[in-house]
């Protein structure tokens, strides 16, 4: 990455030193945080200070940063994800209960899903999909149901293209995509068996609020078996279930 | 407050915008911003546009401000908490199912216990506790756990007071809150009947980490029965059982 220009404001440095985190480099020493950000190590050093004085992030006793607890509890306090994640937890606690393996609820954000909660049973079928992680729409069930909602701008630029694929399944041509998002809008519901792993199979709802807006996606991901590929339908209707049971709380 | 010295760093001012929201104020105006961090309302307004261009902060249709879903994101993508939240998630489920009304797991933040999962059921008895929430020390039965595991000098602090009351019940001297902690570290729990509330009962046992360091508190919030104090006891084995399992986890 390129050296920062003179002209960027510290804000934006920090910002940019936070995204450098992620779940796979929880800890970093100062030189790797200014490698990754292309700022000069003396710049890295005086901002990581600074934001270590606020809480943002946090020294290890190996000299190690993480991010700080401080920063956790500024973006949860009043966290946009917050009501939205209490709303669903009871519903997604049932959802999970009942149908094992992953059950998540995810929102729209920029061209992609962001996941915003997810109960994983142990042992269950591998899952992409992290708390704050995020996923391309075209890819991913929760994805395609927030883009068959999406507005029309936004399914244009993601039917321009590029429809990255993660397996040979993985709708990858933009006539396929502008079928499967008719499809979604008419059966009220995304299949996807093998989109984004082949051992794995998502299926999601659309939840709506008081304005009956679509505000999230809440899915399953179950084991992806080829011999019967309609298998998870039958998580549909206990989805369904808990999609109106969440849009029942959000529209209080 | 007072107004902002000039050569105040624009992170500490942004750390300070941030801070003024929180559950009850989730979208202000930047009028409202500039009183509560006593900003000029022109600095405020340039540095919420800034935090707004990086998402930090998001701006609603009717111009008033929240926290933004990027923030969120980068907190919890390298959380410190997340670990801990994923550990305790199947263990606080299975608690919250046996003993309804609310299960919490909290760490030792500063001189507070900082709540970083709750799960409540609907109906349950009142509780003070929010997610990123905090309650002082000497206070909750999280807290007084923590405390009671804590560094000597943290203790020496806390116990030189002020030790703030919320009920009758909540420990208001020295003397008491000593014996207290002795009693924790003696029996493995602490039993609050009435301490943040008449109404409300707090059972709270520590979780350990591998290297046998409490590193947080599980804790379920009950009625609290006048007429039988004694009664949340019965929770304190189902409890340590969670405990336990959140602590296997973690040593792993």
């Amino acid at each position: 990455m390129a050296r920062v220009a003179t002209g960027e404001s510290v804000l934006s440095r920090a910002v940019r030193i936070l995204a450098v985190f992620g779940p796979e480099e929880r800890a970093l020493r100062v030189s790797d945080i200014a490698a990754r950000t292309g700022l000069h190590v003396a710049t890295a050093s005086r901002l990581v200070a600074e934001m270590v004085s606020h809480g943002l992030l946090t020294r290890e006793d190996d000299r190690r940063v993480r991010v700080g607890v401080r920063l956790w509890e500024l973006a949860m306090r009043a966290s946009p994800t917050l009501s939205l994640r209490e709303a669903a937890m009871p519903f997604l606690e049932d959802l999970h209960a009942v149908v094992g393996h992953h059950a998540q609820i995810g929102v729209l954000d920029g061209a992609d899903v962001l996941f915003v909660e997810r109960l994983s049973a142990p042992g269950a079928v591998v899952n992409y999909t992290r708390i704050a992680g995020r996923l391309p729409l075209h890819a991913s069930s929760s994805g395609l149901v927030l883009l068959a909602h999406a507005s029309h701008e936004l399914q244009e630029q993601v039917l321009a293209g590029p429809l990255v694929r993660y397996t040979a399944a993985t709708i990858d041509t933009p006539a396929r995509l502008r079928r499967t998002l008719a499809d979604i809008r008419r059966d009220g519901y995304a299949h996807c068996p093998g989109f984004i792993h082949d051992e794995a199979l998502g299926v999601a709802v659309p939840v709506t609020d008081g304005t009956r807006a679509v505000v999230a996606a809440v899915a399953v991901i179950v084991p992806n078996d080829p011999a019967d590929p309609g298998a998870g339908r039958a998580v549909v209707p206990a989805l369904r279930a808990a999609a109106r049971g969440i849009s029942r709380i959000l529209s209080r």
